[in-house]
């Protein structure tokens, strides 16, 4: 199965949003979706079957790749649906509390089997993991631009200097967790991401803005 | 073969110290070493055979199990040797220039190939996962203590609050490594280095003693 571009994925997503909500074509992308997860939970990406995942979902494998294009359409899709599109942060009304919330989403997320055993399967860009990076490449910004919300809200606020590039602070913040936990193997406890939350705050205010060292 | 606690490895080592250093001794150990990391690149932590180490190495394997114990004993010690015991870093005069040598001396360990395939087998802490942890669990420790000298050293020269947390540091500054280059298989480039030690500086200078907040 040749590999289909974002474009024509998002093409074929644009087609079936015509379907009214709630109908067979709704009740088969969540059946589909479902399937993909609980595939991906036990056999990873690189040994995921398109055929499996059709077969889970009880509908004919073609009806996948019509709607989904292919497999990266596919897990794309239920990535950025059941992780990316999650609703922005709670406006807790001050950096440090939305970056609790935050840093508490990060922490279900990794608890999601499907999540571990992805996050397990990547690794340094290499010529292998190529088809597992044009999944994630479709992941992180979806999944970066509804987190980097709280952080237009702190420099509205005046409480971030101007110039302050959001992603890398979703970096600075997200890789702990993701060392404590997959690295380490230390519990996230609330202490530890309170921790997190103070470092991430009196770095990121006292930073010169981030253009200058670009 | 039942794991050996690292007490009775300590032991072992001891016994074989006391053989001076360049002999045959010394040249066994420099081999069924380089032969552990080789396996390891290839198979994992938990695919790896002690027969097959023994091999390699043109040893027999009851020597590896006499002065390693066992698989966590030898690998541990594979590990603690070539990447937990290195020089510490290099006496810059700042922390700044001390990170950044830090965030260098990271970056290289992250492109070792047993050291890819390691972190790759790591995860959360669970039943399945528990003989890797035993192992880890010897190693991050050596690791941490040598990088801890350049927080030691900046709190000498008033660079940092007193009550400053070398270890929480450590984790503060390796994390995003690790998330930009294994999660987001974004390469480490020194601009990037850059902006990682200033913020770390930044938040480590602005912080709060970390004692405040266990």
């Amino acid at each position: 199965m040749a590999g289909g571009p974002l474009k024509d994925v998002e093409h074929l997503h644009t087609d079936t949003a015509t379907v009214r909500p709630g109908g067979r074509t709704a009740r088969v992308g969540e059946a589909v979706i479902d399937a993909t997860l609980s595939e991906l939970s036990e056999v990873g990406y690189a040994a995921l079957r398109v055929d499996a995942v059709a077969q889970r979902a009880g509908v004919n494998k073609t009806t996948i790749y019509r709607r989904w294009g292919n497999k990266v359409g596919l897990v794309s899709t239920a990535l950025i649906e059941r992780r990316g599109q999650l609703t922005p942060p709670a406006d807790t009304g001050s950096l440090r509390g939305d970056l609790v919330e935050l840093l508490k989403e990060i922490r279900l997320g990794l608890k999601v089997p499907w999540v571990a055993v992805l996050l397990r399967e990547a690794g340094p860009r290499t010529a292998a993991s190529a088809d597992l990076y044009e999944l994630l490449d479709m992941f992180w910004p979806a999944r970066f631009k509804v987190s980097r919300v709280i952080f237009e809200r702190a420099l509205e606020r005046g409480e971030l200097p101007a110039g302050t590039d959001p992603d890398f602070l979703l970096e600075m913040i997200s890789g702990p967790l993701y060392f404590h936990w997959l690295m380490l193997g230390h519990p996230l406890d609330d202490a530890f991401l309170d921790r997190v939350a103070d470092f991430i705050l009196h770095g990121a205010q006292a930073s010169p803005p981030s253009t200058d060292r670009r």
